[in-house]
């Protein structure tokens, strides 16, 4: 297991972090500030400075990327499947001009979220169908740009409206179907504030291997947790037990960044500056 | 499966769902005027009335158990152990005095959520196997006394302070190590809020079988969901797709109540009477 408190040169920090602190540029200014090496950036903060200068500020910066974030939602009605289908091309095609080493697939719930407009429906099932499908054919036009895909399951209190990808084991289900022969550009973000409460965690770790444990993504779970999607906490204030976790992702030869991915109003509203150091502090003491 | 769309004799209430509208004998009067045939009381609402009373106010309206609740919490530190055993052994005894069919466990996180008190760790293997020990240490006493456990995992958004055994196979895992011959008086609760999402729910349910399908309990998963505990939903009004769940728990010989166990500040708010004519409306329709 790397060492990891002397210094964070294996920290990423995935920009929603400090999302509402400044644009995709201010973030990659105060990364560069602070000594951190990689970023994992989101699709509307690229778009919001656009893509060519997004760019051109993390070659500027020396930056690299951890991730980007995110492509999937595949759950659709027949009349939002082309629309689905363009957008998940789109985002590979920015994750290779950003120099990603994987475009996150956070992949849907029931279509009425998923894909807003698409006809209600209950059938959990059929969406974990039309996931794998999606999954499927955007598989092969990620294989031709050279840009692999990273499932990422979700805690399963996002099944209905964000993902019906709920567990390691679930997600490497799909991966064997897909990619039988492991060609690694099919694989998992293994995001601790997900998969933490899961009795087959580390099965599932060992069982991912290097080939399809393409990102490590940290934070902590605050008890209580005030809200479902807005009350992550900084690793160290929560509950998760994180070395034993990422001493299992290095043991099948992950030797990528930590990335600290922390959707919060508390620590959105503090300074970026202070944000990235306590990340850069708790990197090295709790990560 | 049952035909529920002509009549609610399959219904039962679980206390919690109108506990702030009145005490037991409110929620009994209550019950017996809407023809409601069986609940399931709580442990705090039984004590605030009485044990005696209670037992004399359920025989006197006619109503059976579908369940009780609930004993659990297992995980604690050696000084709050003894405690911890007491407290099981007397819910087990309050059960068997009110004639219900099994004791809904509720099995605890980590040891200072579950026994506050004890010294706080972040070792979810460890709290359980301490959940194991406890039930396979509570079963020789409820074997004795004639009262069947029933383990309820609860969502992964509980595993930290409610229960760290969070699905149906988990806790089959358990019931087959404890209760190998499948004598009956281990099996699980199965509740939907908290299994709805799991991709082997339809196994799992099948795995269970008669003997270890004790109670199972109905509401509905809301979109969005305000708060982890107390934002559930009333049967129809959320995203589950109930009617083939009950299927697949009728397909192994389950002939018990529904029991509908809504935790909703919202329900709380509304008369008694309103939110049971209610109860008995989506049992009808939604259920």
């Amino acid at each position: 297991m790397r060492d990891f408190s002397r210094d964070h040169r294996f920290l990423s920090i995935n920009t929603a972090t400090v999302r509402k602190q400044g644009d995709l540029l201010a973030i990659i200014d105060a990364c560069a500030r602070a000594e951190i090496r990689a970023i994992s950036p989101w699709r509307d903060q690229v778009a919001a400075v656009g893509l060519d200068r997004a760019v051109t500020a993390v070659k500027a910066a020396g930056l690299e990327l951890s991730g980007y974030c995110r492509g999937g939602m595949f759950p659709s009605d027949a009349a939002h499947l082309a629309e689905m289908r363009d957008d998940n091309r789109r985002a590979v095609d920015e994750a290779k001009a950003l120099g990603a080493p994987c475009l996150v697939l956070v992949v849907g719930g029931l279509p009425q979220y998923s894909r807003p407009g698409s006809a209600p429906s209950k059938d959990l099932g059929a969406a974990r169908i039309m996931v794998e499908d999606g999954i499927g054919e955007l598989l092969d036009y990620a294989r031709s740009i050279g840009m692999p895909l990273a499932i990422e399951p979700l805690h399963p209190m996002y099944a209905a409206d964000r993902a019906c990808v709920n567990t390691l084991g679930q997600a490497l289900d799909i991966c064997d179907r897909l990619d039988p022969a492991r060609t690694g550009f099919l694989g998992v973000a293994c995001d601790v504030y997900h998969v933490w409460w899961d009795p087959d965690l580390f099965a599932g770790i060992a069982r991912a291997g290097r080939e399809r444990m393409l990102a490590y993504h940290v934070c902590d779970w605050l008890v209580p947790t005030r809200d479902l999607l807005l009350d992550r906490g900084m690793m160290g204030d929560g509950v998760i037990d994180l070395k034993p976790i990422r001493a299992a992702v290095e043991a099948v030869g992950y030797a990528g960044y930590a990335e600290v991915e922390i959707f919060s109003e508390d620590w959105w509203a503090r300074p970026m500056d202070e944000v990235l150091a306590t990340c850069i502090a708790r990197h090295r003491s709790a990560v």
